[in-house]
C-alpha cells in the first residue's frame, strides 16, 4: 500500500448522491470526471477485471469468440434499421469528422455486426455464430445519479448470436441464460438475482432480464419466491400471469437493478442490413440473431449496494481486488515474508507496510472492504501467531501459519 | 478453423491502399468499419492481446500500477491547459451532452490524469507514482491512408510519472527507456526500432522516439549504425548533431514508423492545474511529469509491414494469435490428439479441421500466417509421423511427435 497511488477518503464528495459511487470514490477505487463518468483507479479496475475475467469464462465456455469492434460508428449502417435520427434513439452521442460527416459514438453493437457478418456469413455451413466483446458503450443519458450503475460511458460485455432456425436460436438462448445464471452465483449476487421475463419485440414474445433485488434499484419487478422466476411491472398482466402460470397474490413486489438480459432479435437486423445465408437446398434466408449483455461496472455498483456495512466495502471473494489484506503492526519484514508465502499459495495479497498507525491501517482496510484481514503484530505473534479478522463477520482468532493457510483454503471454495 | 466464423479472401477491397490493412483483411484478423476505424476479429484480436500483455508486463516490471480513465472529457480541465480549442489541437472529435455542454473524446490523458492526481498526491512522500492504462483513443485525423498503422481510434498504452524532483524523474525517464527497448526485441522488432532524438518541448531539450525502420513509415530519420542511435529529420541540425556527438556522413536516412515516444513534460500540466506536493522542508512545489505511450495496433501493423510475403502474414511466435497452425488432411482424429498434446505441452493451437481441399487449406495457413504449421497426413504418418513447415524459411520436414515437441521448445526460446 506504501505503492498505491490513491488515498482514502472519510467523506464523499457532496454531489456524490449515490451509495455505490459514495464509498468506491471514498475507498479509492473510482474517480469521477464528470456526472455519470467515471474512471477505475487500481483497485477499481482489478475488481472490474475479476468480473469481466468471470464472464470471459464463461462466454469461451459457450463456445462463443471474443473480438473488439469499434466505438465510432458509420451513420449509413444505422439508417438501414431506422436507429440513427435521435428521435428514435435518444441517447446517441455523435460527433463531426473533420473531413466531413457525422459519425455515432456506439450505444450497442447490432448494426456493425451484422453488417460486418455479412463478409463471413453465406452458408448455413457458417452458423450457429456466437461471438462477443468488452468494449465501451456511450449513453446520453439525461439522469446519471446511480453511481456505476448508469453512466454515459462504460464497458459491456455484449454476446450476439446468428443462426440458421428458430430452434438453433432457442438452444443458444437457453445455453446463454444457463451461463448467466452461473456467472451471477459466482460473482455472490445469485441469490438476489431473478431471471425476470420482460417486453419481447416483433419477433418474441418476451425478452429476459436477470434483475437484482436492490433498494436502489430503477426497475419493479414481482418476484415469486417458490418458483424464483420474477416479472417486470411492463409485463405484469393478467394475461402474461396466466400465460406463466403464475399467481398475482403470491408475488412480491420489489425493487431491482438490471444486471443482465438476453434478447431474440429474430430478423429484426439481417433483414434490414441483408444478412442471409444459403440453406441446404440452396435458398437464401435471412439469419436468426440474439444479443445478450452484462454491463461489469453495473455488476459491482450493485454488488456495492448489497454488500457494505457502516464501515466500508465488504467485497466478495471473487470480486475483491485482493483476496486478502496483511496489516503491518511495526512488522514489516514479517509481514513481507507472510504476503510472499500467501502468494505462494495462490492468493491475491495486499501489504500494508504505510508508516500510519494501527488505527488508520484497521480503519482503511475495512473502507477497501478485503474478505480477509491479517493483522501481523508483535501481540499476535505472543498469542501463537497472526490475528485473523473476517471483513463481512467482523470475527476475529489468532491462527498458525498453517491454520490461516486452511482458512483461505476453505474460504475459497465458500 | 470450423468454428472460427472469419474467412479469408482472395483479394483486399480495392479501397484498402495499405498493405498491412491489405493483409490482416484477407487473412480475417481485421474489420474495416470506416476509413481509418477497424474492427479486430477473433484472430487479430488474440495477436493484439499477445502485444498488450508483453507491454504490460514490462510496465508493472515498472512498478507502474494499471487502471483506466474514460474516453469522455470535460471541457473545462483541457481549457486550462490551453488544448480545448481546435485551434490548439487538430484533432479533438467533440459531442455534445443531452443536459447541455460540450464533452471532448480523449486524444490523450495529461489533462485528466493531472487533474485526478490532486486528489491524491500531496506529499514528497506520495512520490514516485507511474500509473499506467491501455485506453483508446479517438484522433480526428485528415489523413487515415496507413491502414492500422495511423487511424481514427484506437488503444494505447499510456504511462504517465510523477516526481518529486527532475533526478527522480530522470531516473524513471531511463527505466521507462529500458523498459521499451525490452519490450520491442520480445516483439520481433528490436533489431529495426531505433531509439531517436526529436525535438522536446520547454521543459527538455529532446524527447525520445522508438522510431522502426520501414519503407512506409510517415517520419524520416538519420541513423547511426554503429551506435544503433537515430536522429529525427525535424532535429537533424549540425548543432543537434554535435551535441551529441554524431557525424552526419556516417548517418544513413530512413523512413521509420514511430512505434513508441517517451516525453519529459516538466511541470507543463502541473503548473496549469496545479498539481502541488509539499516538500520535506514543508515547502510547496510542482510535481515534475512524464508521458510514455505506444500504440498496440500500430506495432501490429509495423510487424505486418515488416514481416510478410506474397503468400501473407509472417508473424513472430510472441505475436501470432497461435504458436501452432495444425492442417488436417482427412485426419481430423489424429489431427485432434496431436492439438491437445500440444496444448499440454503449453503451445497454442489452431486447428483446421474444415471440410476444404489440402490446397485451400495450404494457402489459408500461409495468409494466417502463424509461424509453424503442421500437416497431419497418412502421407507423413507413413513418413514417420508429422510434416512441419516453418512459415517463414518455407521450409518442411518430417518430424516424429517428440522431435516435433522438441522443436517447438526450441523455436519458442529463439
Amino acid at each position: 500500500m506504501s505503492k498505491l497511488f490513491t488515498k482514502t477518503y472519510k467523506e464523499a464528495p457532496k454531489d456524490e448522491v449515490s451509495k455505490n459511487a459514495a464509498l468506491l470514490l471514498r475507498a479509492g477505487y473510482i474517480h469521477k470526471e464528470l456526472a455519470g463518468v467515471y474512471d477505475f483507479l487500481p483497485l477499481g479496475f482489478i475488481a472490474l477485471q475479476n468480473i469481466i475475467s468471470i464472464i470471459r469464462k464463461h462466454m469461451n465456455a459457450l463456445g462463443a469468440m471474443e473480438m473488439q469492434m469499434s466505438a465510432l460508428q458509420n451513420k449509413s449502417v444505422w439508417e438501414q434499421t431506422n436507429r440513427w435520427s435521435d428521435d428514435m434513439v435518444d441517447v446517441w452521442f455523435k460527433t463531426q469528422l473533420h473531413v466531413g460527416g457525422e459519425l455515432g459514438l456506439a450505444f450497442t453493437h447490432e448494426e456493425p455486426i451484422t453488417a460486418m457478418m455479412k463478409k463471413h456469413i453465406s452458408s448455413h455451413k457458417d452458423l450457429p455464430v456466437l461471438v462477443y466483446q468488452f468494449q465501451r458503450k456511450f449513453r446520453n443519458e439525461v439522469r446519471a445519479k446511480s453511481g456505476i450503475m448508469r453512466t454515459r460511458e462504460f464497458i459491456m460485455k455484449d454476446l450476439y448470436s446468428f443462426a440458421a432456425s428458430q430452434e438453433e436460436h432457442e438452444q443458444i438462448y437457453e445455453a446463454v441464460s444457463d451461463a448467466y445464471i452461473k456467472i451471477f452465483d459466482e460473482l455472490g449476487i445469485g441469490d438476489k438475482t431473478y431471471k425476470t421475463f420482460a417486453s419481447g419485440g416483433v419477433f418474441s414474445k418476451y425478452s429476459h432480464e436477470f434483475q437484482t433485488e436492490t433498494e436502489v434499484g430503477e426497475d419493479i419487478i414481482y418476484i415469486d419466491d417458490e418458483t424464483g422466476i420474477a416479472v417486470n411491472e411492463e409485463v405484469f398482466t393478467d394475461e402474461v400471469l396466466s400465460d406463466l402460470g403464475l399467481e398475482k397474490d403470491k408475488m412480491r413486489k420489489a425493487n431491482a437493478s438490471e444486471v443482465g438480459n438476453i434478447f431474440s432479435l429474430g430478423t429484426r437486423f439481417s433483414d434490414a442490413l441483408n444478412l442471409n445465408f444459403k440453406d441446404s437446398n440452396g435458398e437464401s434466408k435471412a439469419v436468426i440473431m440474439g444479443s445478450y449483455g452484462i454491463g461489469p461496472a453495473r455488476v459491482l455498483g450493485v454488488v456495492v449496494e448489497l454488500m457494505s456495512d457502516d464501515d466500508g466495502l465488504v467485497l466478495p471473494w471473487n470480486i475483491a481486488p485482493f483476496n486478502v489484506h496483511i496489516i503491518s503492526i511495526n512488522e514489516n519484514d514479517k509481514a513481507l515474508e507472510l504476503k510472499l508465502e500467501l502468494e505462494k499459495q495462490g492468493f491475491t495479497v495486499i501489504l500494508d507496510d504505510r508508516d500510519e498507525s494501527p488505527g488508520a491501517k484497521f480503519k482503511d482496510a475495512d473502507l477497501i472492504g478485503l474478505p480477509v484481514q491479517v493483522m501481523v503484530s508483535q501481540k499476535a505473534q505472543e498469542a501463537g501467531g497472526f490475528e485473523l479478522k473476517e471483513r463481512q463477520s467482523k470475527e476475529r482468532k489468532i491462527l498458525t501459519k498453517d491454520e490461516l493457510i486452511s482458512f483461505l483454503n476453505e474460504y475459497a471454495k465458500n
